[in-house]
């Protein structure tokens, strides 16, 4: 049995570009919480966000933050109350706790909660850390045909699904996607998963050639020419750059009753054809995270649909968390940075 | 049985500002139309765009065409292929032709058919005629008990039955219609018709008085304050101005997971917030005309449940469409000039 | 301020047939619930099936047992961690507690937790007392409009609006209600309220000269004939009698695509026309009780759209509970007895 | 070009277990059809079914009837009216006329079309033919990479297709797929392709051996054990074997709110489990041929995620058509016959 210290360490970041690592209690679990013992930790672009601008919209890291919300672990302690986990167990942390009373959750869209409290988002700290509490439903066990590394990111792929079944892609559908990070990566998985054409535009060639490599039907550079004319009509477009030449360039590549999610964050407002919009009575939605999308995260990634390991481009010790926030910076062919709390 | 004639009288908006009645060719049905005798057409905002811009977008009169759709009658002769219709009913018309062979026809979105022929919209005539043939398929055959006037009105309520569908209105859902002229008062109509609470937005006062007389649960003038303070929260809107402000206003008070959906026409561009998209994971959708909603539309008028003849504010003959046209302009209690074309 | 005494009076079903009031403590609300004084209770077929079998399928009376659960009250004390109620609201129960953790409870299909806790459904105590406790987020707040009555019968109020929910009921389609006892005849309320044309068949003429009363647009006798003659071809059948020959003769009616509800418990097995569901394309499905429906249920009855004081049958004290469950035995106009455990 | 001759060879079934080969004329193209030469026929269990008994529920054979409804071809020939095809496209055969006029066409539901032509439905012609007539928005032009049999079998795989889509199979859905016949092992392909885990039941090892190989999770042989203890609880069950034992196995495994979609045809009335559709909210439905499937089929053989060229377990001629609807008598490893009219 693993001996659970008094005493863990913790990357916080001080401010904008300012992490260093501090040492802090390990939590006690509550009632229905597990303690978990981080394993893997991905960098999202949102850890990046924080870091170069202390801020995303009305989210103000006003202390110190411990960053970090793509995580996995073991579970070395449960709350009194658990009787459906145990101690060992591998999971996949779903970094979210909500109220399980109000309208939205009661409804099924617990992601919508007012009272959410969210891994790394200011005050709530994240998962650069030794240790972490959890409500034990929130604790995916992963079989061991995943790595460390892939059951953290059933996170981003998990938003990946929760984007298409927003979309409803069918198969034959014909799906854009618009950038290719990780997110827009994930975005073309599982749309393939799902049986549809893909096309992935992008302007880094790194990550066009990943997207072909990973399965899409066509990739395009979107500075060679307009989406339209090189992808034709799309019955789907996951937006996933937040770049408003994008946004502009997908809508025009929109079917009639085509679905158009938003996925990535821009400007809080932009200018949309609202035109195209009635005439092609467009769907049009933005996601915010998502619900009930876990289990099916671990299926794809267990049966090998999508491959979540070769996403990672980097593997960070916990006091080089600057070092992996800024790894994108310098190499274009940065994908997923990994931080390891234990090692 | 009535004698039908070779000869009729049509109203043509010659150019610009200017509407002149010759005489036509009564038509001949083909083998699967009707021939129907007009009895009654509303004026359409569209109607008065085309009189005063002579185009809507990227439609333009190019010739002179004959106006009006929202339109009823009386069928006067058959098609030889026709068996489900009979000489005398007294019908709606659903005033498109789509060509059933499409994606869009086919899966059921036909008002979406690109090859959509649409009555009033050029070069496709419309009904400010005496006679019309129609596809006997879209002849609607209504009960003695709706008058004239109202079933030339049930395309209008089509319009709104299509947005309520759209937006998916549940009973106790909390609607917000911004705009009260006679299409957003329909809108709010069958949304009453549909278990909702309704709040009607508008700055003419006699509009809002209006929407209060048919039902609405709230009215609020939009120049006195923010829709959100006055109304609160809204899980739907329905959008029927057109107007950026209203646009903007509305969404500031759609609550998490909200419909917003888009009826009035308005910019071809206009900004919108899409980091509320995203957030609260909103739909925004926008409507096109309307798909398979006239027996609905004429089953809630024909039980009362919508009343349509009270929108009726004024009455003209073939020869005063120019009138009708410009009713609105000088009398802000106008709502829904009628045509008589017989008379 | 009202005080809360030590002791209150229940009434316990002690076996078979045999009902008879105790003395037991007033409950402690928990940290997250609320101490409810019982204004009024309906009495359900439920009821009425454990008082007669002491048993509903595998859900067994072993022990004395409190019965009810179509109550309203007045909150009268709260739990520690309450801030979303206060004392002195009236309130309509939902008479659930759910674990809100299942993969079930976190899809928004609370209804269907395997851990739900539901009143009056062994070994769980109902609310034929005079106080009972509750999670403070199902004691929905009721306006003064609506009496104890109807509060309290909010509850097959939702049984009526899930039904239709489960039927995507839509204006102007054609609804069947078999069955027209209180759940039928509040189902045939909802479906017109969601603006559907709407007939109702039974064999009891009082009952059918109710549903007739309260706006169903046709009633049939189903002795006299077989439905579908009757009635016509239907898009929704609400199946709310349980009785095998409604059941079949229902699904004769049911157009292609038609939407069938089972609503009323009948036999755990049942031989249905597969091969018409095939070729017909019907959708077939049953509801265990509702979920996320109390607040629709609770506008619809305030606007006055679905009337709930004219089901009240006949009122009753605590200690006239046997009455009250065997009302329908004698009186064939019994629809709703409702027993005051205060008075 | 290819010449088209006057005459041609067709195969009648004259009567129960008696097929002739004749010779009519070739017919011509209608305004908006196109003459098709066939290349390859399937069989499919409903040929077997009219040569076995003559009649399939109300369709009866009441005169020489040409069966084979799986075809694929090139067009020869196109109506006076055809711009959307060209001849000596390589087409795979959508069987079927519809009115394009009524509710269910006009909703998009063309498959429940009161007035459909299907081929090989009496008194409808079939495919056993070297050249046929269809409208030209049937003909689905296929890539050059599929073969005639696989543009053939873009029936059948458009029958798994709809399953699933009825069934809203989603990425992490547990599937169950009871009867491992051609249907059931597309369907099972489908769902796979949808991201799903797919069980498969059967009492016949080479097709539960079939199963595994094309890709099935698991295999379960129904004659050793319950389903459900094989299995597990499902969330979706594809009924492909019309076996009431299996109908009974699938449901008992049926998780709460699961889909159950009959696919398999067998008796026309049926024992089913009411109790546990109202306990566990499951939806039943079943599926009738097809609608607007055939795009989405074609896309899932052209990319290969689909293999159907696999199937094919023998060749035939025209005049072999006997021997091919037999073959599955005597060789449990039949899957799918193919007859080749032209050869």
């Amino acid at each position: 049995m693993t001996t659970i210290p008094a005493e863990q360490s913790l990357s916080f970041l001080e401010r904008v570009h300012d992490v260093s690592v501090h040492s802090g209690p390990v939590p006690q679990p509550g009632p229905r919480q597990v303690l978990i013992e981080i394993a893997a930790v991905g960098i999202c672009g949102s850890d990046v966000h924080y870091f170069d601008h202390g801020r995303i919209a009305d989210f103000v890291v006003n202390a110190p933050l411990v960053l970090g919300h793509e995580a996995s672990g073991t579970i070395r302690a449960l709350g009194a109350e658990v009787t459906d986990r145990q101690v060992g167990q591998r999971v996949a942390l779903e970094p979210q706790q909500t109220c399980g009373r109000c309208r939205q959750c009661l409804i099924g869209r617990y992601n919508l909660c007012p009272d959410v409290q969210f891994f790394a988002t200011p005050p709530v700290h994240g998962a650069f850390a030794q240790y972490v509490v959890l409500d034990s439903h929130r604790a995916h066990p992963v079989p061991d045909s995943l790595s460390d590394e892939a059951a953290a990111l059933i996170e981003p792929l998990s938003v990946g699904i929760w984007a298409n079944k927003k979309a409803a892609v069918e198969p034959g559908d014909r799906v854009l996607v618009t950038g290719a990070g990780p997110v827009g990566l994930l975005c073309a998985d599982v749309a393939r998963s799902r049986g549809a054409w893909v096309a992935v535009s992008d302007t880094n060639a790194f990550r066009l050639q990943t997207a072909k490599v990973r399965g899409a039907d066509l990739t395009v550079d979107a500075a060679t020419g307009s989406l339209v004319d090189q992808v034709g009509e799309v019955d789907v477009v996951l937006e996933c750059s937040g770049a408003p030449t994008a946004v502009k360039a997908a809508f025009a590549a929109a079917a009639p009753a085509a679905r158009v999610v938003l996925v990535g964050m821009g400007a809080a407002e932009m200018e949309l054809p609202v035109g195209l919009i009635q005439v092609r009575e467009l769907w049009v939605t933005g996601t915010f995270r998502y619900a009930n999308c876990y289990p099916a995260a671990i299926q794809l990634a267990a049966s090998g649909t999508v491959d979540l390991d070769g996403l990672v481009s980097g593997r960070f010790g916990l006091d080089q968390v600057a070092d992996a926030l800024q790894a994108g910076r310098t190499d274009p062919k940065t994908l997923k940075p990994m931080v390891y709390p234990g090692r």
